[in-house]
């Protein structure tokens, strides 16, 4: 029996056409599907989800996918999720968080030029996406540029390149070659327990990557604005500067106030590890979590999931203490 | 005759030493040279200048350097800077602001591990340095597992990997193999006019990362800690939120204001184009600067660097209009 997919779009520039504002999300299902050609071997059943520049999904959308992915899964095998590039990796982060023990694939995909171009990437992408939404391994993951990426590892790299995406820390977990789609089993985390929703977060989260000269008075007005989690890029493995602007004294007094800060690198590739070095040494003392290996796009949704789905910042630090879906080394 | 090079050393993990506080920089430029092992063709003079972990470099630093390097040149063939690997980037854009017309080779580098580790790569990047301050080619330049990359194009991408330092946008300027060092003369700007020390800057510029959810509220925020110029990293090509959130409009009132708006992308790799979206022309018309293929650490310090040579928001939006040093594509 042709396995059942719902096709859950979202806007994007694979469903883009020109306008005099520029390229804008417009093309629905239909006209998405009419487009691949083939038979891509599963019964398509399509839902429109929004028509959206990913530049506008924000945490609401979010909780809206998630809803809507948590209630059409009981009725088929495989869900592919058009959506535009830009915030494909923020999506499919937090839908990780929101929707733990999924149980089908989830299957992000886009593209970098529409799918109405002549030389599109959008028609192979949807192909890849199709094939790793039948295979029944639950997860959410990205179809992009002939591979498949978890979902709360990736990152998008290039602006125009079809190479869009890498996965950062591990390698893909699936590529298509002439072997077809070749999966590693391996890589994939395995879901624990029954799919719950679980689609609170607190969008009141600051990401502040280091740069030198930076004003440790951006910390105090952070709490102005009624920040309640910062996720900080800094340098190297996790350098912060306490010589005339003192940062790591700033970071303990967000900590102190009830404010989670978790130190991620700007280095995209690699792990952070603050206990090498002295200044990061000093951080860990005044009580700033650890990013590890984490993504920043991980790092950002998993402290807007955290701070929805405990009471203290002692849960939060727990929460960062391990991972929850494969986002980071263990 | 044998080059003479100027060996000034500012610290970092090459000059890095065990303590109870983690690796601090403790080792002179003689002890670095004690490592060298074998003769690497010139006769090298050390300024031992700063001994800073280099999460501790800022821009106060980067006016020292600049004036050592301005003010020590006229006596040497060339220059090599160690430095800490954490924001040698930030530095090696800095001194190409900072130092436009630079007549010699400044060739920063450093090391993952400390020199006095018995696998350490300082020993080789170092003799790397040496070579390429001996090749009269003018320029500010980092040498790094066997490459040397133009400083204002280079990003640290990885925290521990001897790979840590990628050239963004354009290939490495030289690579080591067996012909020695291979530099390709194209991809060096020529410099322009006679050897000037412009080291003014203003270190008042916030880097902000987008996330989907930001809160708009931060940009008037930022006024309050009397920011002067904002680097934003936007979504792919240059997407903003301005639905629910409206980033565009509170762009627009920073521009209003008198503090430039620059937009770069947080992909690391290729260029950013407000143009292409709807999303971007609609910040395009605020009056929001366009980053290009600049990194994130170029286009700091030239607005740092901006800000302190000009005294009109015009000027620093003509500054930002091309490239100064070769740091973006025209």
């Amino acid at each position: 029996m042709r396995a059942k997919i719902l096709l859950l779009t979202t806007g994007g520039t694979i469903a883009s056409t020109a306008t005099d504002e520029g390229l804008k999300p417009t093309a629905d299902g239909a006209s998405l599907l009419s487009m691949l050609g083939g038979d891509v071997g599963c019964n398509i059943t399509i839902k429109n989800l929004l028509t959206l520049d990913s530049s506008n999904m924000q945490p609401e959308e979010w909780q809206l996918i998630a809803r809507t992915i948590f209630k059409e899964r009981v009725n088929y095998d495989g869900i592919v999720l058009t959506h535009g590039t830009d915030t494909m990796a923020y999506t499919a982060s937090m839908l990780s968080f929101m929707l733990p023990g999924i149980d089908l694939p989830v299957v992000l995909t886009g593209s970098q030029l529409p799918i109405f171009h002549p030389l599109s990437d959008a028609i192979e992408n949807l192909r890849t996406a199709f094939a790793m939404a039948q295979t029944k391994i639950p997860g959410i993951f990205i179809a992009f540029d002939r591979k498949v990426l978890l979902g709360c590892r990736s990152v998008k790299v290039r602006t125009t390149d079809f190479k869009a995406f890498e996965s950062i820390n591990i390698p893909p977990v699936a590529t298509v070659s002439a072997q077809g789609l070749v999966i590693n089993h391996a890589l994939i985390p395995k879901q624990q327990g029954e799919c719950r929703l679980m689609d609170k977060c607190d969008s009141r989260v600051t990401l502040l990557k280091l740069i030198p000269g930076l004003d440790p008075k951006i910390f105090p007005l952070l709490r102005l604005m009624d920040c309640r989690g910062v996720v900080l890029e800094a340098f190297g493995s996790g350098g912060l500067a306490f010589i005339r602007r003192n940062l790591v004294s700033e970071l303990g007094a967000l900590v102190e106030n009830g404010i989670p800060v978790v130190v991620c690198s700007q280095c995209l590739y690699e792990k952070s590890d603050m206990s090498i070095y002295e200044t990061g040494q000093l951080a860990l003392k005044k009580g700033v979590l650890q990013g590890g290996d984490m993504t920043s796009e991980a790092a950002v949704t998993k402290m807007m999931w955290a701070l929805g789905n405990s009471s203290s910042a002692a849960e939060v630090a727990e929460i960062f203490s391990r991972s929850l879906v494969g986002e980071c080394s263990e």
